[in-house]
């Protein structure tokens, strides 16, 4: 059966979240009720990363299976007529048919947007945490190297308790860019709220409520009252996925 | 009387402008019931650039006066408290009693940003009009040159028949940054919806669709049907006022 692959950007600000939820506005209802009407059948989407509220996406990916092949380009305009700019296709391809957004992904990267402004930047009300500066960038990255590795990350997940929570976490680092925080971490799979956890504990770290020293005992506690809770979702944005 | 000058960031996206107007939500309305809130008494505020419904501002300035002295950093966390991080009040300070936002500024600066990309960018719905690109930034900034100067802007302004639309332009010049076009513009004072004319007038030439060397024909003529309307509100930021 052809396989398409969509490639996705959204304002997560008006949804509850990527995953397909009755009664709520979700990114993937908007996309499927879209879709059905453009391809004229039902279509079931998978995703690489299911986004909570208010969390954005600039790489989301997404694929699905129809039944005869479809015009990408029609498609991708009609799409992008009916949600943009509030949700964009910003590409779509037809892909081999082994080809599955969330399996075949080999990792997934989001960044984070902390605004340490003495005040709050109206411009970046929807997509960063206000949280008044100067933090300490530099014990903020040496608390961000200790979540690099394979670990078990149950004390910055929230509960799954039949799943593991053992991760693969490749890079994680924070930079002044602009007047902001940037954090990105790249990870083969997150589990829930893991990103917004490890920024709620960087935070603390850089403005020195917390050492960096203490990151290795919190994540070997696999507790999560062990952490800080999460920063909120508005700040985070899926930025790509890796195939 | 003690004269107060308050510096001001707001996201313009839900307000109709600036300039109170009873019966609709504006940024001056907003901050003068909060002022009369925290200080106990109604005051006229005076601004530097009254902005237009959807346009945003990074450094307005606003002035007013008070019977008696007020403690700066008491209402300037007072305000932000009921208005941020929508209108945020980025600095407040006691300045001579011959202070006025509007005619002691020798100039203003303004922003407006065009995202060129083939799709638009979910990440700028609220900051950036979506003209599909690339557009040719050479040819545009051969038209801005042309609107320096000190002239009769008639064909640039919302009609306002009584009075005069000559202004003087000091600078205005577009540069491509991170994906996007920044137009800045500074003149001494501006008639309404200028910047957005200019920006529609160097977006047609952008694309192709009108030559540079029209503009000064189009100046000339003094008639607003000579150009080309004005771009949407939203791209538009009040950037700084100089004193």
């Amino acid at each position: 059966m052809p396989t398409y692959r969509i490639d996705l950007a959204y304002d997560g600000s008006g949804f509850r979240g990527y995953a397909a939820n009755p009664g709520v506005r979700t990114v993937q209802g908007e996309l499927e009720e879209v879709l059905a009407i453009v391809l004229r059948h039902d279509v079931s989407t998978v995703v690489a990363g299911r986004t909570d509220a208010g969390v954005h996406a600039r790489g989301q990916v997404v694929s699905f299976c129809v039944d005869r092949p479809v015009d990408v380009t029609r498609v991708q305009r009609a799409v992008n007529k009916r949600l943009a700019p509030e949700v964009v296709v910003t590409a779509m391809v037809e892909v081999a048919d082994d080809f599955d957004a969330r399996f075949s992904a080999r990792s997934r990267t989001y960044r984070y947007v902390v605004d340490e402004g003495r005040v709050p930047d109206p411009a970046r009300r929807w997509t960063a945490w206000h949280v008044p500066g100067p933090l300490d960038v530099h014990a903020m990255n040496e608390a961000a190297a200790f979540f690099v590795g394979e670990l078990d990350y149950a004390s910055l997940c929230r509960a799954a308790e039949d799943k593991t929570t053992v991760r693969v976490v490749n890079t994680a680092a924070w930079r002044r860019d602009e007047g902001v925080l940037v954090f990105e971490v790249n990870a083969v799979a997150f589990c829930h709220q893991m990103v917004r956890s490890m920024v709620a504990l960087c935070v603390e770290v850089g403005r020195g409520r917390l050492g960096a020293q203490e990151m290795p005992g919190i994540i070997e506690a696999r507790d999560r009252n062990a952490a800080r809770g999460a920063a909120p979702p508005h700040g985070l944005t899926l930025w790509s996925v890796e195939y």
